[in-house]
């Protein structure tokens, strides 16, 4: 195959013309697709099975704590341990509750914005319009979660090394209102890369360089141990880096276990010094008597000592679907030179940037032939790609066999969006 | 025995001598009692067992969802049902989502007050002090919650039938910044009343006769099926009551199993007409991609059908430990006439008032015989009864012979405090 820009015109007309026969003959299969969302398959969901009677009867915590009754706001000692193990931090600094990291997020958010995480003082509502960065393309729901709370969201740039920290640098030492910076640091949701060990020393120095006196590292560490290649890629730890740092208070992690065990039945972790966790226990204690503690015991007992092993049965089902994207990509689209995508070890995505102004085009054509796609813009605040061109391909949830026919109709959408912007671009020359 | 008021001074002088001598016995036998929380007993826990194993592998709901995965916001249809039977109106209108009834209450009091609960409009926060109503002696977690936010609370009347409606409506009709009411309708925490038709009519059409626009009540019909005697007592339906009065938009109903499966692991509920649930979707959709289904279907599997049957189970269970409470008020304080209490048929606790300006004096008489009482106040906004005699017994937890010794010295210490204030009265006179 020849790039698509060293096609002669008739060249590329042909290319173009079987293109879209062959878009025809896709829409002819009906066939229904769908790689929107990050969510894990049920033979994933299977590896938990023995979860659900585990306990068989037996709800005492190690410490003696009845797990069926009302307290505990800050989680049992042995579920707060495995977060640490996530969030590579110390038991004490982690809180586990509910379901969802996405919750406690929110929860950190709206305390800072509204309470100030320490101790009553240096609210973000003092200032007219606080702000947060997004390194962009990123994850829709920080994005959806900071505008409901009317917080301003300014684009960083996004390398494979994790945000570029001169252009993060320079935005925080210069503007009081910019609160924080949300991070996705390893298997980054949608790029999938790991931020350097460089990244995250800078990262972990950036709450004393920033004006503001209560900036913010949101951490978010979906995907801490979701590796697909072993041993697994390890990501340098914040909080000790902090710590050192003496800006420990300006760090929050979360994490969970929704695509380790049960999406959306698994555990939610918080992870942050006293003084931060303080805060955050008095304002879960105005609407909460404490977290599910029988599915906390559940998850100690299922996952304790077994974490590596059950992680890595996760990766033997889903590594065959990031290997299909890959192919595609690399196969039908590489030699064309008319994309460029993340071939990431972990994590849930893969993200692929088109030439610019076709990330649109690409899932209209798509979805004409029954493959649904993430809305593109989704992975930029306010839904906006200045470039119209990232798209975020989510493999795991499909069989091996639909992501593969899945990619096919992506790769087919891809080269004809190029092949007709090339015709017209070179028709206005 | 004579009513303390009939006694002559040596007669009292010499019951206060014998009671103080009573009290040093009991302070001998270094006993640690508690009767602060209505928490349910292990034994009670122990009724849900068969809970754990329930689903055997089989996690697909009615409708085919997959209860493992992300989604579903308002919670599996099949819960919604439940939660439908609970409060008393229909499935459409429930949302299931957390462990807590709580955490709802928050959601929709935050909701309303920052956002406004009717698609944006009429949010509380138009005004400078929105206000709630609180029918005292009443429940501390409303009061904490509605605090937190910097609501302003304000004490109505508790009768044995509900709120004193007069002076409710009273409020309402000359103040637009009274923004709602807490309610506990059926065995009201502490008193155990059951709010009588009329009062239930009345507060149906309250939100009609209100001064403000954006009026609420709030129904948390925590006990709903929480009875001790059968048939049980029925409560007047308030959403088809409120759909009559045209008021239904004003009414969020609020319901969970903490004490009817697991206190921390149950489901919470949150009923209301669409209009008020599509904004709570929309908040609860900024922090959560659902709820834990798992538990939703688990609950359901287990409940479903035998409901009834599940709260006799806990009637007999806890019972005897009312009548433990009811016969030692009954025979130590009744003939002195120093106290006045209530006799629920269902909820978790008893209220006991003393003399006015004892239940300080009590608690504190008693937690020297090693007995802890939920503190005197705690049953009052911001912790002050204007009396101070309100005491809240909560008696599930302990053992019946426990209940039994911990009233013993409750008594002891009414009696007591009792004489020793009668003296002082005497004296001034």
């Amino acid at each position: 195959m020849t790039k698509l820009t060293d096609m002669t015109l008739e060249q590329l007309e042909d290319f173009k013309a079987g293109l879209e026969a062959d878009l025809e003959l896709a829409k002819g299969n009906r066939v229904k697709l769908d790689l929107t969302r990050g969510k894990p398959a049920a033979d994933q969901l299977d590896l938990s099975a023995p979860m659900d009677h585990i306990l068989s009867g037996d709800y005492r915590a190690a410490d003696g704590t009845d797990v069926r009754n009302y307290g505990g706001l800050r989680g049992l000692p042995e579920a707060r341990q495995l977060g640490a193990e996530l969030m590579d931090c110390a038991p004490e600094q982690v809180v586990c509750w509910g379901n969802s990291s996405l919750t406690l997020m929110y929860l950190t958010v709206d305390t800072a914005l509204r309470f100030g995480l320490w101790q009553g003082e240096r609210a973000w509502n003092r200032h007219a319009a606080p702000k947060l960065l997004a390194p962009v393309p990123g994850y829709d729901r920080h994005f959806t979660l900071t505008e409901s709370l009317d917080i301003e969201l300014v684009n960083v740039t996004m390398t494979d090394q994790g945000p570029d920290m001169d252009q993060v640098e320079a935005l925080v030492r210069d503007d009081a209102s910019v609160k924080g910076i949300w991070c996705v640091p390893k298997y980054s949701n949608p790029t999938g890369c790991i931020y350097s060990d460089e990244v995250v020393e800078r990262m972990a120095r950036l709450p004393e360089l920033a004006a503001a006196d209560d900036f913010l590292v949101l951490w978010d560490n979906a995907y801490a141990v979701h590796d697909l290649e072993f041993p697994p890629a390890r990501l340098a730890p914040l909080m000790t880096l902090a710590g050192e740092a003496g800006t420990a208070d300006h760090v929050v992690m979360f994490g969970s276990t929704s695509k380790i065990t049960y999406a959306g039945a698994g555990l939610g972790f918080v992870a942050a010094t006293e003084t931060v966790l303080t805060t955050l226990e008095q304002r879960l204690g105005t609407f909460s008597i404490g977290p599910d503690k029988v599915n906390q015991l559940r998850h100690v007992a299922f996952l304790a000592d077994r974490l590596e092993e059950h992680m890595a049965a996760h990766a033997r089902l889903i590594k065959p679907k990031f290997d299909a994207v890959e192919a595609a990509l690399r196969e039908e689209l590489g030699p064309l030179d008319v994309a460029r995508w993340t071939t990431p070890k972990g994590g849930y995505f893969v993200s692929l940037d088109t030439r610019p102004g076709l990330a649109g085009k690409v899932a209209a054509l798509a979805a004409e032939a029954g493959l649904s796609l993430t809305p593109p813009g989704a992975t930029f605040p306010y839904g906006r790609d200045p470039d119209d061109r990232n798209l975020r391909i989510a493999p795991t949830f499909a069989s091996v066999d639909d992501v593969a026919v899945a990619m096919q109709i992506l790769v087919l959408c891809v080269k004809l969006a190029s092949a007709e912007q090339e015709l017209e671009q070179r028709q206005k020359r």
